[in-house]
Parts: C-alpha cells; sequence; structure tokens
C-alpha cells in the first residue's frame, strides 16, 4: 500500500494571482465511503504535520473508526507531501515557491473532495492547530455542505501574538547562515536546532515542564527531550517548507476572501455546522480566550476546553488521557449529526 | 555627575573556584545615608539592564524616595557596566569571562555594602525579574541584615520551563554564525535581532500583542514595535555580556549555596524579612503559580498580582496604571517597618 495518493490540480491559480503549475494534493483515505457517500470526515495536516502524523486519532475504538467512516486526510500545502517548496521544480521551488493561503489550501482540499470522490456533503472536518484553521476555513466558505466540525487548538484568524511567536521561530531558522535565503546546500542545522529549542518553550505550558511531564514520554532529563522530541522533529523537516507553511500560518484569516472581504465576524457568524470548538487550557498561542470568543460568534457553537499542563501538545496523541477528552467529544458530536 | 561609580573588589573567587582578577561591581546612590545607617534600599538590575533601566522607580513622589532613603542600584555582572565578558581584559574577556552565580552577584554586592558603606541594616531590597532573584538571594543570605524586600516578577529558583525560554532566546543569538564561538569580530546583528523576535513573544502577554497595547507606547504598528522597542533595545547589548547573565538567570537558585546545600525549602523558610512578592498576572516565564509557591514557604509573607495584560514587562515603568500599583505595595511596606 502506497504511503500516500496525490490528485493532479493541474495549473493552479493561487489567491495571490500567481499560478502554481502543476500542484498536487497528497491525501490518504481510511475506510469506505459509503453508497450515499455520507460518511465523510475531511482531517487535514497541521503545520509541518505529515500523513502518519495525524493517524492516532484513527482507529476502530475510536470517534474517527474507519469501519464507519470515510476519512480523508489530506495535506496542507508546504508540508512535503503536497505541493511544497522540497518536491516542485523550477521555477518555483526551494525560497521560490509561492505564499499560499488559508483560502488556497481549503478550496483546492474542496477540488479533491467533490472532483476526485464526487462527495457533496461532509459530516465532519476536524483538526488540530493549523488543521483548525483550515477545520474553520472549511465550515466557513462551504457552508451548506459542511455538517460539524470541531476544530482543535486551532483559531479562525492567527492572533497577533501567536504571529509574534512564529516571528521568532522563523528568525531563529535564517540566522543560521546556512539557511541562505533559502538557496542552501547543506543541511540548515544550527537554525533548525535552534528552531527546536524556541519551539520547545511554546509547544507545552510552562507547568509542562516545572513537573517534568516530558518523564511521561520517557524522556529522562529535559536535555533529552530537547533532543528526542524536538531537533528530531525539526531536524526533519525542509526549512523552506517549514518556512512556507509558517507564513500560511501567520496569515490565517478564515474572512480573507472575496466572499467575506475581512470581516471576521460575519464569516464566523456564516458557519452552519454544528460546532465544537476544542481549545487546550493551557496552550500558549492558540489562547483558549480567542477560542471563547469565536464561540460567541459561531451559531450554536459549544466551547469545550482540554483541562491539563500539556498546552498546545494535548491535542497530539502524546498521553491518553487529553486524547480520550478529546476522542469523547468527537464522538458525541458525530452522533448528534 | 559621573554614570556611575565602581567598587574594586579586587581578586575574587568565585563560587565555581575559578578567581576572577580585579573585579568590580557599578552602582550608583540616591539620596543620603542618614546617620544611623537605616535608609538603606538595594535595587539590583536586571538581565541586561543598565543603571539607568532602573531609574523609573526612584523619585521625590515614589517609595523609592531619595529625600528620605539611601538607594544603592548595583548593577549585576554581566550587565557591562559591573565586570563583565565586554569590559574585562584578557584572558576571562569575551567567551572565556567565568560562570557568575545568584550567589556571587549577591555576596559581591554584600561586599559592598558592608566594605565600602558600613552598613550593616538594609531597610529593603527590590528588583525587577532577575533582580527579584538578587532580592530573594539577599534575604535568604542575611536574614538578620534585611528588613523588608519587594521581589518583582522574579523568583527565588529559575523554573525549568524559565529555562526553556532561554534556551530559546540563546539558540536564537548563537545561530548566527558572526557569533564565532564569542569570538566576534563584526556586529552579531542577524542574531540580535532573531533574539529581539523571540523575546518579544515572551516579554508581554498574549493579550498585549492581541489588543495592540504597543499603541499606548507610541508605536503605531507590530513592526515598529520590533524594530523601536525590541531591536533597539538587544542591538544596544553586546552578545557575550547577554550569554553571561543569561547563564546567571537559567542556573539562579538562592539554595544553592553551602548554607542551604540545594534545599529550596529551606532557603524560603529561612527569609526574615517582611516580604511582598509581586509577580504579573500574565507574566509568561515568571508565572504567578510559582511565587504562590514561595508565599506559601516564606514565613508571613503576601502576594501582590499585577494584575492586566502587561505580562513581565508590566513592572519596567511602562504603563503608569502597573507603576502606581507597584510603587503604592512599596510605599505600604516601606511604611510597615
Amino acid at each position: 500500500m502506497a504511503e500516500f495518493e496525490t490528485y493532479q490540480l493541474g495549473d493552479v491559480v493561487l489567491q495571490s494571482g500567481v499560478t502554481l503549475p502543476n500542484a498536487f494534493l497528497a491525501y490518504k483515505t481510511y475506510g469506505e465511503l459509503n453508497e450515499t457517500k455520507s460518511n465523510v470526515i475531511i482531517y487535514p495536516t497541521w503545520f509541518t504535520g505529515f500523513i502518519k502524523n495525524n493517524e492516532w486519532l484513527i482507529g476502530e475504538e475510536m470517534a474517527l473508526n474507519p469501519s464507519k467512516y470515510f476519512i480523508i486526510v489530506v495535506c496542507a500545502f508546504g508540508n512535503g507531501q503536497s505541493s511544497s517548496p522540497s518536491n516542485t521544480p523550477e521555477p518555483f521551488s526551494g525560497p521560490n515557491f509561492p505564499y499560499i493561503s488559508l483560502y488556497d489550501n481549503v478550496t483546492l482540499q474542496h477540488r479533491l473532495v467533490v472532483e476526485k470522490f464526487g462527495i457533496s456533503k461532509i459530516k465532519m472536518v476536524t483538526g488540530w492547530s493549523m488543521g483548525a484553521q483550515q477545520t474553520y476555513q472549511w465550515a466557513s466558505l462551504y457552508p451548506d455542505m459542511v455538517e460539524t466540525i470541531a476544530p482543535m487548538c486551532g483559531s479562525a484568524k492567527t492572533s497577533e501574538h501567536n504571529y509574534v511567536f512564529l516571528e521568532g521561530v522563523k528568525n531563529a531558522l535564517i540566522a543560521d547562515s546556512n539557511y541562505n535565503s533559502g538557496y542552501y546546500e547543506e543541511k540548515v542545522e544550527t537554525g533548525l536546532k535552534a528552531v527546536a529549542r524556541v519551539y520547545a518553550g511554546w509547544g507545552f505550558s510552562q507547568q509542562f515542564y516545572n513537573k517534568k511531564l516530558y518523564k511521561e514520554l520517557g524522556f529522562d532529563t529535559l536535555d533529552d527531550f530537547f533532543t528526542g522530541f524536538w531537533e528530531n522533529f525539526f531536524l526533519e523537516r525542509d526549512p523552506n517548507n517549514l518556512l512556507c507553511m509558517l507564513k500560511t500560518w501567520q496569515n490565517a484569516d478564515i474572512s480573507n476572501n472575496e466572499l467575506y472581504k475581512g470581516d471576521i465576524v460575519l464569516a464566523l457568524n456564516s458557519i452552519k455546522a454544528k460546532t465544537y470548538v476544542i481549545p487546550a487550557e493551557k496552550d500558549l498561542y492558540f489562547t483558549p480566550d480567542v477560542s471563547e470568543w469565536e464561540v460567541s460568534l459561531i451559531p450554536g457553537s459549544e466551547l469545550y476546553i482540554v483541562p491539563g499542563d500539556w498546552g498546545h501538545f494535548a491535542v497530539d496523541g502524546l498521553n491518553p488521557e487529553d486524547t480520550k477528552f478529546v476522542d469523547e467529544l468527537l464522538k458525541r458530536l458525530l452522533e448528534l449529526n
């Protein structure tokens, strides 16, 4: 079985007006599309996430049960599997890969869903972090198509503080002269290791570190956690891919399109899907206060905060308690509908 | 009037066992020492802070009133005014400057106070951030000498998350190959600008940015704030000095000495000074929960949390409301005694 499939989009005119030739989406499906095409779940990837990184939430005993649902994990552009700086030929390779907006990601995923599978109703869209941003964008662009959404640790518009945090991440990477404006030939190792350490403080909460909860992940010391978790994670990533997605994230705003013309309140108001907004209590960049504001604007939506010390990474399958919390919410939301 | 004075300490044996030859402390005094030497306030500097950066809290209408008190602003080692990588001759210049512990800082400040001024009672020690760490160290090392303390946005022991945040700052700086293991000849501009952006996300709270409160500081846009506030701040700093103090901070622990042998509970229990612990509500690295824990261990101490969105920089004289809050606490504490 192939690791993933690709859907050829042809030459795509992006929201910026730039044409990306021979664009493609990477995706993987789980389960069978039923006869009425009424069992579809869309589950986009997160910042730098590969398809495999989404799989912890899929399983026979889980809400995302492939025996019941047809689950499409689809990759955001720039993740290295969908069209990305690292897999696109000149003249759009590397640092010349065009800016991809949140809108681009979702409208092109919509093409996959409609053109490839002939789907017209989606039971649920869900995702974590940037995946949650795509989730909001799905529900606001296609309010009559999407029945339920469960954005987890994300926001409909990137907050300014979140933008600032990402500026730090970006500048730690490009401070390494090996980065060379994106025309690197050697590994940008120092920069990626700096990214790992900058990100480390944000990914989990203060209390996670102060209580040394990384021990629950099998890391005996903080240094082990830095290298075994954070460095391992980022050294696997291509710097231009990382910066491509980072820019998408920094500028994410579900209202930044012709439909909503920058009116985020209107964009949130327009969502018809039954919505569970699921932030994590101590998430340091997708903070629950923003989720609360979103819930106040999405008709009939409900807020469920993942309690505890795991911060943003509460919803990454790392600890069973939080996974259970999230999975039960998804089960309930799927049963409602 | 000289910008500051220096006190020559001679050859100093540091806690590490290393001897720093011709060490000196920079300090500046405000007001007059009274006859009974009973009006002394010690006010150490913070991470990268110069003497001038402490002056916002001193004034005729303020708690730290030079008409009543003899205020000694004393510089932590590495700040560029006290002995530092940047002002020490070979073989201890630049990256070869020795590690300075929190204990070193305070025991040598104690020498200044006793040897130079013949002071045996201190009315108050106060400071912000790393200055607060020195404040705790003063009270725990000299419990019979220090009458009151007001540590602001600091901790008696650097928390592990705080250490992680600083690892990010450090690695953003040294990712710049101009840093060259500390043997730089050109300005480490890219690295310092990366530090500015990494620090930016931590220095103020999420809500500070999301509400664009930097406009209250006269910055119209986030970019103006990045350059006018954060870059201006860090580009003025010497990278080796910055890393010297960062290491002091990362390893700060008032119990790491022969007196308390790593027993932080004992060190906090031993404080006799009347103590007001003053964290800021949304400080992202000196978090109020740690302050609360400290208050539970310092006999008779009281917790006063600076409310609002300014995060760590609530206590840096940037906004009048928070300054008033802190100043009134200091007035009350000084009057108690």
